[in-house]
């Protein structure tokens, strides 16, 4: 399960999981397409700081989990024990969702590494909510079953604008700072103490920019904004994902390639250190 | 036809016509889309203001009228009569074209009950033709037929990219108020004495925010842009339209669910009076 | 083949070639489907300032030349023939392409005729790699073989977000003035002394407002910027190219219209001189 | 519940559930979109033996089943109980699914009645799974569900193409007669003695007819075809469904305008008695 | 308006006309896009029975007729004096819609040329409309209005799968031939005696060989049966047309590679005389 | 390069090469979508005979040859290299193209090592080019370059619609069968003595059904005609590929998994021997 690892290294992983989606699923589909816009020829390896991942041997992909087509606590338990493997080398981890339930899993995993971890999580939806349909493993709540771990520091979450009474209750319950949607400006500072963990949703994103996503949320974020966001907040980068690209509703694969962009953009921060 | 409305209610009504379009029909479509969107289960109900359009009992949904697939004088009167029968019992009205042309009858049922009446017209197109192929009610002309009833005291017009001579005349002999798109900037301050009626055309933001609609005319909006003009400009809103969302350009509900986002921001600002 | 052009005109001319594009074909049919756009009845012909391309004598269509499914030298020597003809009347000269790979040809020609040629090329690529797959004939070739012509003032690039180390080298060889993506900003001053060429390369924009290109490439200008850019740099605009629109990416003509908006921005400023 | 539905009249009714299905959800949104096909002006509701279901006061829509997101037993009970209340004044149904889950309350409300009641189903799965990994429920079991009943004459399916050891022997332990698609012929005799009740599953027919379903899997039966089979079969037809149109999939309204053509086909058979 | 037309040519004719259509603009786009089809490089130019247009010198392009946005009784009058100008000449006439409301003065023009005109119409609607909302012209009534001159010896409908009652009314009243859909045999012999006028409106395809039409009716001929009819009716055939392809659905040209099909398999038949 | 095969084997081999096309690219991103459709979860693995790709340990996949963004000799040769390594330990290949221009190589190395072999080959397109703008290995030219060796019995061509004079002289020169698509009926008799190869160029099939390939040929066959043609042909199976599957053509993966049901088809005869 190594991968032949080490530290320093960052690990491309694939999270094929979407059962526990409530509206749509497809982003099980998201890691082989991903890596397909990666290395589609359309675009090169290199990261807008210079980075060239295609240069360097230390950026490693590590393959995806065996969870296609599964639902419920096996996967979790999976993802966390694939996630845990890899950290545990000393490797970074760069994981391509999946629905946003893995998150948990995955944030869990590295909180027990990194101690007082914070998270920076960019999305339209908190994703707090205690249940769904679904069940608790539910795409919408991720959040609040990483937070009852009660190993997080802080939970800063950019981008919103859905919040609804339920879940600006369990909001206010764990202490979770919201950076709504209509409040941000690009200038925003923001800046952790300590190790941080970067959740990425994709319809974080207005549609415009990210049309192939499940859920449209319009009134979003702009493809440059949140790559400056990326690369502008102060802590130290110890882990990411980037989750819910739906590839059908991706027509000519043009969200992938948004996700190819920010693996770029994310990896050679990850690899900066 | 109260539909048990009383004075604080927001009344949404559909106006499926769009035998008056130019270029391409499908805005007759837009009302089910639209509240297709809105009780999809991929987005709530909840504004950005934290108003939740669905715990109020004040926000009831009037059906649609009944002028599909009608062309001419009929449908006109028919919306006309639809509205003022809504707005008599001091219900404010959320209506959902239908292309343009909606706007001239839906206007003037707000004109004959609130002496004053001001204009928010947001759009790409100034719609002031005297005339069109389809004749003097087509989708091009509603605000030049809605000046020529003496009975407006501003009309303000936001987003504006294709202002053309004859156009130009037309503002200029009504008194028109025209924000070019190119002098447009976020933090204009627009502010009203009396009441105001919103007509928003879809069309007004940049293709990219709202591809779904009939006449593509690039270099508008964004949807950010829009909502805080929703929240932030100045007067009484006492009525207001959504329009020109044309289906047939929609394969993924995406514009569709951006006019639901406005249903709720513009319900929200409806409902706080 | 002076198409009755003189002095003062504006020339429209399209070039169908798409042979030389690493990735995917489609550009070929891009100057059919600008026109269908700019005639489509779905917009008018006037610009933001008010000059309507309509409504002068002097905004003359020349056609397309004959260069459709070729390859290698040959159309490259036609290109160059078609555009001195044409320029050589006075008549300032608007391209459309066709891939990128048209832009050295028509910028030779000009640069014969305009002495201390000066070229704004916006694009998120350099397009200045030595040699590709395809030859160095490729359409991610062009600015290097331009530059090699030695007759070059200056080449400033605008919204460059995928320089990798080799076309690095290309431009500080050459003396290229490069504004990253990540580091430009609207205000920016772009002033040049001369005439100048303005190459407009349709992915310089974010997909979300250009979509139908063969390269998607996120994090780029939007369609108001690019409009800004038109109408504010400094300078004598002598001759434009607006390349790679690729329709087999562009179902409802989103993107033939953005061209076509930019044919009508551009044209009003060559028509102003 | 009645609807005031007499015996005679044919009931059209709404099932808007998909969260029982494997793959892909969106068949709850099915529905809306027959019914907006029905009603599009772009068809008239003339089937073709000449029963116009806009003419006669038998043709009733009694609207949609509040089962919308929900899961498990709840809405299968719900289901059951809508169809019995429907079917119980002697009126014939005729369901818009949903996914095929559906199927399993909906037979067996029809089974309660109608004693010795056969089944035409009509698809490209057996749909026999004794579970799948969403449960006993999932949209792949309900035939298995059904045979469970023992209430069930006669079960034959058409248009197979998907039969795998499992599925075979659920079929033969249950005695279903399966006519293979490689198998079938236009000119087959179907023929029953007593009720029988229509299961159409859109992925029945060829993608190439019906694009516009979850499971794509080729190799199916053409329109003309299925036209044929519904009018040609021996045996009282007394209800039936239509299933797994999944919006989704559909972005030009041709797979609902084919699930509309059906339900004109359906119900004047089921008018015709 | 000769455009050195002679006898034995055939004669290319655009018809780019619209606004005649009940349901969805878009054929007036048709004619560029069956030329762009046609001369794709996708495909060559010729004829299943070997005869290759691109070799021969009577197959002559003659350019679109002035009609672009236009309604009502003037472009009828266009495309009759367009149609008369070119068939007086000796040549025979191929003309692509727009929609099918100008098959009416086509044929006129015909009909007063060629005495004993038979009609061979191809459709899934039979088109005998008294009136629509658009008015007598509408696209759903130009056999009505041909049939109204007398001219006609006979009009042979094939395809047809939407008859309803006023129209069968119609149909009596002319005498019309219909062969319904259901009815409908490839081996089924058709005959005229004397001139045959062919006109063939897309949607007489099923819609999963012809998409791109505004009006989807299921259960139609395959490509390969027109195919057969084209070539294998006993007649002479003097002119014909080919309406109702609708480029809004027509995202990757199939349908348009469809009408250049049968361009040139009728345009093989009328050379062949 | 064995891939632990050994003779009775099946072995899939993905050819990303698709810059021998002539009209679009596209065909190098097909194998890794054929195997996502293979995998989907929306389909199973079992054959119409009942014969489980799961459940047989002699279907063996053995990845994509390293081939990718390659032009001209080189990839042919790897081509040719990596079929002859598979054949020769006695395993039947089955190769997922890519476009056709793979299909010299790959028979070459067939022909190398069953003497006297047979092409069954089934198309739109003879493929019979002397030669291309994009040279003699285009994609159009395969066959020529394949009678050209000398090595081939029998080629016989199913489904051809487009033959031309030139390439009806290449057919002639090689002797080639050409059964004409308006001369082929279900049940022509198909018999070879020896070893025979399939080339299946997805164009052969009617576009309704195989809408995603570069060439859409209208009036093919059916998907079930062609899985009659694969299991009825007599003469013994040896080797087989499936090209021209252009994902930019396929948004919703409807002809990937066409062709992944042509894998179940074709692989289940391989292994039947």
């Amino acid at each position: 399960m190594s991968h032949d690892l080490t530290s320093g290294d960052v690990a491309l992983m694939g999270v094929p999981l979407d059962l526990h989606s409530s509206f749509l699923q497809g982003p099980a589909f998201a890691p082989g397409r991903i890596r397909e816009a990666l290395h589609s020829g359309a675009a090169n390896l290199t990261a807008e700081d210079g980075t060239d991942l295609g240069a360097t041997e230390r950026f490693k992909d590590t393959g995806d989990l065996d969870v296609f087509e599964m639902m419920g606590q096996e996967p979790i338990d999976r993802i966390e024990a694939g996630a845990a493997a890899r950290i545990e080398t000393g490797a970074r981890l760069l994981s391509l969702g999946g629905d946003h339930s893995v998150a948990f899993p995955l944030i869990k995993a590295h909180a027990d590494r990194y101690e007082g971890l914070n998270i920076l999580h960019i999305d339209s939806h908190p994703d707090l909510y205690d249940s769904q349909q679904i069940g608790p493993l539910g795409h919408g709540c991720p959040f609040a079953r990483v937070m009852e771990t009660g190993k997080i520091n802080r939970l800063v979450q950019v981008g919103i604008r859905t919040m609804n009474a339920h879940q600006q209750d369990q909001a206010d319950k764990f202490g979770v700072e919201v950076i709504d949607m209509r409040n941000w400006r690009p200038d925003l500072e923001i800046s952790f103490d300590g190790p941080v963990y970067l959740s990425l949703d994709l319809d974080a994103l207005d549609p415009a920019f990210a049309p192939g996503v499940s859920h449209h949320e319009p009134g979003g974020l702009s493809t440059r904004e949140v790559i400056d966001l990326i690369h502008r907040f102060k802590g130290q980068l110890v882990g990411a994902d980037i989750v819910e690209l739906n590839p059908h509703r991706d027509p000519y694969g043009m969200t992938a390639m948004l996700a190819a962009k920010f693996v770029k953009e994310i990896g050679a921060r990850l690899l900066s250190r």
